[in-house]
């Protein structure tokens, strides 16, 4: 393939993924000029200011104008009127990606608006941090990470390619799978440890003040790792429960089931099969370790 | 308070925490000899031959006579027996404490064994790693960590002083509550996480081979920080779990409600619900960042 060279990369959002691509991209050289739509006027002086981009804007159609690549990273309850308003400013020749969490409702979306999908490749680069914003990003968050692009049968083979190689510049490992199957793994790797992290945090936020206190005092006990994760971006993780409603409440039937049935253990005192599953749950962690990816 | 300085310090049980208390003593020099009863050979040679010791037992009568500090440190399933061995040797001006994750069973059980529990602290370290074993402890574990000593009305204050200082020299801020008070604190910020994780590791761990594999490719996106928690020792969290069954269920049930609320929001696409909720979570971390436990 001849080196990847875009004259002009614009991205819907400019948040802690699309931060860290456009300073990934500046260092890599490989856009001649990036710009942005962003809604607040806030967020337009951070990227300005930040040298993320050349130029930015507080509408979609003027930063999609022209481009030859088109990056959207907002949260996916954005995806709708994002599609909607691109739709009539897209060059025909412009590859349209996205990194947002779900890719089957994505893909519908995109179906809905795009008069053809064939230059549209779904993408979801598995990295991220507690942190939102454009101050939180930084060039080397894809490294040593995966992404995952859902291209259809319908995906332009040469698009694909070129999203492929973005990443793998970025210092990502690039799978492909379909959009359904992406969407399961990802409810049980992400979506589902994300919604049990906001419930349990929750639970504790609920409780009397002097204990509430003292859960934030001894919260190195186990609390702690909850809590990072439970602080991630709200609207973001609304909008992915939501999107993914199937496959979550798939696995959180699952868990729930199993959850019941150690708690039934716990009431009978059922100390081996505690101690059964629990030497099983630590040869998972093995796995990841040898995977490197802890 | 005179300087703290002791004849001989009887640890039952080398793991992780005892291991970095060994060695912690070691570098304070308030230990004249170091002994230890473990059950293994395996672990008799590990901890001579790590120089944690100066002698080790294969029994709890040799170590603990002449001690003037015994440490228990061993699954709370073990208690049982150690106190029923150790009453017959202990010295009666001997301080004997624990480090065990549940008070309330803990000193019921002493008071059935021991002819007097004044001289009995029970304590807690708010400290440990996913690993466990002799090899596994350091020195500095219990640096700017907690530890909760859980007296009662009959425990002598000289020795709960004595105790104190101990952990205060090891680099630990100290906190005295009711056992009763420890074990809800605990059970919502640390056991309550530990049961959540082990259980979604295990819903996991029953999916389809190749799905099980792709978490482990893509833990990365949340499941993850679950894994390391559910790579605890199974034998002391299946004892934990026994021994705080009361507080555990209670905090289990909360958590479910809450659970099954946020399912229903699910559901229902009640995103505002959801995003409410997420707010809120975000603000305990914020809690937990400025309170320096992150």
């Amino acid at each position: 393939m001849s080196k990847i060279q875009f004259k002009k990369v614009a991205f819907i959002g400019m948040g802690l993924i699309a931060s860290s691509m456009a300073r990934s991209m500046r260092e890599l050289g490989i856009a001649d000029r990036i710009v942005t739509s962003v809604r607040s006027e806030e967020t337009i002086k951070i990227a300005l200011e930040l040298g993320l981009v050349n130029e930015a804007f507080n509408n979609v159609s003027e930063a999609v104008k022209d481009a030859d690549l088109v990056v959207i990273a907002i949260p996916l309850g954005g995806y709708e009127g994002v599609f909607r308003e691109i739709s009539g400013y897209l060059d025909s020749s412009a590859i349209i990606t996205d990194v947002g969490s779900v890719k089957e409702v994505t893909i519908d979306i995109a179906r809905k608006y795009l008069s053809s999908i064939d230059m549209f490749v779904p993408g979801h680069p598995i990295a991220g941090t507690e942190h939102s914003g454009p101050r939180s990003g930084f060039a080397e968050l894809f490294q040593n990470r995966w992404t995952i692009l859902t291209p259809t049968e319908d995906t332009n083979k040469n698009a694909v390619e070129v999203i492929k190689s973005i990443w793998t510049l970025m210092g990502s490992s690039v799978d492909i799978m379909t959009p359904e199957h992406h969407d399961i793994v990802l409810a049980i790797t992400s979506h589902l440890p994300h919604l049990i992290a906001y419930t349990i945090v929750g639970t504790a936020t609920d409780l009397e003040d002097d204990l509430r206190q003292e859960v934030i005092k001894y919260s190195a006990s186990g609390f702690r790792d909850f809590t990072r994760i439970a602080a991630s971006d709200p609207v973001m993780w609304r909008d992915i429960f939501i999107s993914n409603k199937d496959a979550t409440l798939n696995m959180l039937q699952r868990f729930t089931e199993d959850l019941t049935s150690l708690q039934r253990a716990i009431r009978h005192n059922e100390g081996d099969k505690l101690e059964k599953l629990f030497e099983r749950t630590r040869k998972i962690r093995r796995g990841i370790v040898e995977a490197n990816q802890a």
